[in-house]
């Protein structure tokens, strides 16, 4: 997936914007719950920390956080120097740009609640008209393009005749199928990562960065008891 | 610190109701900032996993996350049977039963937007006419009883000014202050802890538990590479 | 119906907690329209009154409304010393502890926007996905359990069904059924009734009272023609 | 007051609108808190209830609820065939067509919260900038007409410089003052009485009655006990 | 569909009003889209413009803009002296004084985003049930009258059936059916045009104009290339 | 200004990526009121139908709206068939992706609403701390640097004092400054221009236009009487 994934940022990067891909050691394979969602979390910064902290390893710009729903971005945005992206904002954001509201087609109903809050807190719900489950898993996805193509298909259609003019695949695992979906749908289709890649290149030719004088202030020194790895000197 | 909280939660439990402390591990002494959030969130996992996995433990009837903000309410829902309880919302629940609006005094200004944040998740922001930090923190606050409640004092008085009708103490470690605290300040003083006591007991008597139909399902089994701990059977 | 919401509060009452029950001597038997809310406010108000103007009767430490949607809760906190408890906020604020969204599955069609007013005016509707008339009116309520269960089952299958987790049951005559209807429905049912008994007593175990700094606060003298009793001196 | 208020009433009333006052034998003589609402709606509906039912009384056309917050409008709408109309939220409507943001200028500060949350029920909150007391009760309006008036531009003053546009006189008891203290302040202010008037008007020119297909649908005959009067036959 | 208007508005004028009908000579027949919206506010902007600075027009009291959705309301407030309505706001106005929640039924289902946006901006969105398009072009309402109810007929029912309990006509090419549809209904239906005949008169009588203390403060010299007609000098 | 705009559009294009500056000939040469809002809208829809109309002219792969608040963006996109970006949504978007909650800065105090509806209307409000005017014109921007850097600043203090902790220049004519401003204030500072040009060249990239499947479908022929240049065949 992570493939897949790259494939689909790679295709919408700017001339001169290098993507790399990093796969967290610890952590689930795919968030599908509340605890997997904390566990990611915890693996995305281990991984970026261990990544940060080895200078043999190219700089970073930008981070991208590849999943939809919630991942730990407010974390990761004290964390590291650079732009913070979600996906699931990106996504919505470009689709409030080409049209009056947008709906999310998931994958396990579940998840419904968690991308409707993560919407909320990011404050770009307002012009969410659903977020619809298909009812398949984020690693049954890859398994039968065919099925998985017909069951976004479905959801989609269903949104788009209930008002959403553009629909967001909600899930990084479904990059690299918005323009055919498009085709068949008849309406844009926006897929998060290749949303993402274009928002971090623009934050980053802005020259803008994480605010500091609020929430996302810098740390103060505390101890992080089996956790020392994010402890600031 | 804990002992303070269980002192607070002990004062107020009903007749046959034994409080238990149980302090993380792993994690960091207290949450004032985003990646302390996800460590902590962690951390509690980790802990009640270990406590409900020992069949020496006393089983428990409901948990209380003992935190202000955001630390893993809806993952720790998934992983317990039992009802969770969140002091944040249990405060709020509390002020909006005694008066018009209510406001949060907390910590450091920036943990303000997280507080916000974890009301607006909970569904109870609606009567939260503001959140006010007091500059001190969550380890600050036992080190000058006197200058603590000065602080605590002015920031309620302000928002009382602006409107609100009762406050709720923002931080686990005000706990047992707020008696002393209301009889000063002239309004009702909520403190978290207190409040998600008389939840937790309410809802084991009424014999609820989390939802199992919806976003809090059960989990399905999945590699949880280095939190194995997690995984179901 | 008196004996109904009686028998339901106190199974779930805690050890010590004695709960009287007081039913208007003037008002309407039940609640289904706004003629008969304010009716009843004032029934529930002078019952109040004579019942603490009298010695003889025992001190009350805590009040509880058992009338879903509006019945002068506001007006009832100023005219007593100790907290009031309104079933319809202590259901949802008991339903948004154990799931995401809510569903209150009522009486008639026409309460539905009473109760729909009530929810928001308690700051507690953010998390409700719906709330569904069954057509049955209060007294029908008791004459044919299994077709109210039904009924009952009925709106709720339809709640679930479109995203709710949890269903409220909207009418203190449903009192007494949360138990029986959550085992066919397979998801939580939450009873008012003993929602607001937990509500009250951890109010008054954490010795909390209506705010009297801002709108709660004591009355000033006025004439009240054809309502002396009501007059403060 | 009542003259005062019929006065206003009159001035704006179309050629061949007729102004009657009504006023309630019972309840207080002015409505300042939460107990008094509830009076005051009972006195309301039993008022109107004693002229409908006479026959030597003139036909009413429509009514208007001359009381700033909630005095039982939705109650009335069920008891009368004819509109009801509400000077709070006339007010509102008459304060959005000529502004972008209005503010409400009211008695005593306990009556704030009354006075938001009515305008919320009424669906006309979305561009009310703030509400805000002058401290002054309702009979004291009367006593000392220039203190009074400093009193209101004080705080209308205080809206306009953080952004209300408009300023509504938010009690009956300030009818009559509306044309004097909109020179004085510069701004529009909007009596609602007067706005009230034109709202009647229109909706019986319209020949638009309250909706009788939900709500407000006819009531079912019901003991009423100690309130015989408003029973449906 | 002028004279349609005019008869609609006459139908409910008081004694002593002239409603006269002024066409743009500029734009397009009828607004569908938003570039018609734009051209269409541009021509009505333009046809005021030349009637108030023609001395030999009748002075005019209030403008009313017949058009549902957006036609430069804002900018014709700062244009000309005396109240401006508009008859999306008007009706909603009266829908929500005779019913809980109101829904507008209209022409093409593109414009349904543009009327729930003017509803939203006008700030009387809160009690909107739905919006719902027929599918009729403007010009195709009069072509035949007996489908065109029909239409609107079956949108009002779904409307009512999902809770609204009144019907605004969301277009002014809709005016004069408001009558016999209400009949053939069983709710009432408000004509916009009639609504707003209402509230002209009613801010007329009550003195009351655009404030100029804020957003349509007098606008300051500047060279409007092309546009030199709405210079100010 | 144009000048100024472009130099910071193009500070921030990517390699590949050509800005063409286009300013209409018709229209007022700033936006400060509802009227010029008309005007402007109607000028850039001509001045884009010319440029398109016209075979010499390049061809243009997205069109950015360089207008703080309202200036026709959804005609726009039923004009063209490319993205079209709007800076203040633009610079809402990046906002947000660099800290919690954003306030603007903006020109006249005038404009203040103009731009809270701007950004209401599309959905990017939830996370606007405030919008807040330096009473500077448009056109005064460039006469003293100075002292509208100075302006622009003490707005921005204030907006950080009251937890805001991004801010956006509000108006075009800021185009160039955020950079110095930033550095001074401490917190990041968002020109629209430049942040309308990452997400146009981001659209661009992703091959998504504006949905036709709803609001935005293709016009039908209809006389636009005066603007025949916008009419469709």
């Amino acid at each position: 997936m992570t493939e897949t994934i790259l494939a689909a940022a790679r295709s919408v990067a700017a001339q001169g914007t290098t993507v790399l891909g990093l796969t967290p050691t610890i952590g689930p394979a795919s968030v599908e719950n509340h605890v997997e969602a904390i566990l990611s979390a915890t693996g995305v910064l281990s991984a970026v920390r261990e990544y940060t902290a080895d200078p043999t390893r190219a700089p970073v710009d930008a981070w991208i956080l590849a999943g939809y729903g919630d991942q730990g971005k407010e974390a990761l945005m004290e964390l590291v120097d650079v732009p913070v992206v979600d996906i699931t904002e990106a996504a919505a954001v470009a689709a409030m740009a080409i049209g009056d509201r947008y709906a999310v087609v998931t994958t396990l109903d579940r998840t419904v609640p968690m991308i409707r809050e993560r919407l909320a807190a990011a404050g770009v719900a307002a012009r969410c008209a659903s977020v619809r489950g298909t009812g398949l898993g984020v690693l049954e996805l890859e398994e039968d393009a065919t099925s998985t193509d017909r069951a976004i298909l479905a959801r989609a259609d269903e949104a788009l005749a209930q008002g959403a003019e553009v629909i967001c695949l909600g899930c990084a695992g479904m990059a690299g199928r918005a323009g055919e979906l498009s085709s068949r749908l008849g309406a844009p289709v926006v897929d998060g990562v290749a949303a993402a890649v274009g928002q971090a290149e623009s934050l980053v030719r802005q020259g803008l960065g994480t605010s500091r004088v609020g929430t996302y202030a810098p740390r103060s020194p505390k101890p992080l008891a089996g956790f020392g790895e994010f402890e600031v000197e």
